[in-house]
């Protein structure tokens, strides 16, 4: 029951993950993402998508990795993706986080939880290659819906979008070609400034 | 590309979900949770939990039915759960979203969706009998982190409590057991009518 104990209590504290904020806007134009959302929507993704991976993987790693890879921003806050100096010392911050919430959990789950999110961000294994294309295609997708407003909103440019994003073609050259003509579209239809 | 497309359509489409509210209240007390969220908690419960299952079970496959399984509700709307009345057309208003949203995808894809959603809701098979038992104690938990919050708002009292949630003993005695101890505590701290 002290196992149960430890897991519950960490169950209880992540809900607060509900209430970080992102900058993506929902396709309703209105309402800011937060990041259980934005985990919940990638994982399905990571379902729905999967023949569009480079390579044959193992999709319930790469749903674990997604369905925790935010959880540090419970401490560590949202960092924007375009955010330059944000990024300087997210890593520490974020490693911080890890300990204290995950270690929230028995010692082997809280092991497998660090480690899991060590890949994701390392983005080196084949399955953290796909969850990272998912992690980068779904705020553009919500861009798309809105007209480009978060892009708008923080003056983002398309080469900064390009750069940022690059990375998808090594999770799925499909999912890459299908951002690159969708941000062609953007720039055609003025939600992007070239 | 025209596969691509439809299901990124889908995954548009189900953005929705994110703005469907539910009765229960987040533990800080104040806002109401969505279905998105709720979906991400308890697939993440599902990964946590796993060793408290009654039986061996493909967790994947409980993890596709939890990201899918209140994605009708875009449609049919939230029915709370100690909602008798709107319990009548339950079925009928949510198969009929099923078919709109679930039809979005591309065949195959809508098909295995829809035997998902069809497997989690009869309650039959190892997998959603699991599934069923974390969708079930996490407002559970809500409630016990926010005082009764939800249950004290719409007067419910521990015997409706017990009779909605008592088969989440079919999917983990552990789970069960540990709900009930934290039902009796909620009386014997006043969150809930005995």
């Amino acid at each position: 029951m002290e196992r149960l104990k430890k897991q519950i209590e960490f169950i209880l504290e992540v809900d607060k993950l509900k209430r970080i904020l992102r900058q993506s806007i929902l396709t309703d134009g209105k309402e800011r993402e937060n990041d259980a959302e934005h985990s919940w929507h990638i994982s399905l993704m990571a379902i729905l998508l999967l023949e569009h991976s480079n390579e044959e993987i193992d999709v319930l790693r790469v749903i674990k990795m997604l369905l925790i890879h935010d959880i540090v921003e419970i401490d560590a806050g949202d960092t924007y993706c375009y955010d330059k100096e944000g990024h300087n010392d997210k890593r520490e911050r974020e490693e911080k986080a890890a300990k204290r919430i995950f270690g929230m959990l028995p010692k082997d789950q809280c092991e497998e939880m660090i480690s899991l999110w060590d890949e994701f961000e390392q983005m080196e294994t084949a399955e953290s290659k796909y969850a990272a294309s998912l992690d980068r295609l779904q705020p553009l997708l919500l861009n798309y819906a809105t007209k480009g407003k978060s892009w708008r909103d923080h003056g983002i440019e398309s080469k900064q979008i390009i750069e940022r994003n690059a990375h998808i073609d090594c999770g799925s050259k499909e999912l890459w070609e299908f951002a690159m003509n969708m941000i062609d579209e953007c720039i055609e239809k003025g939600y992007l400034e070239k």
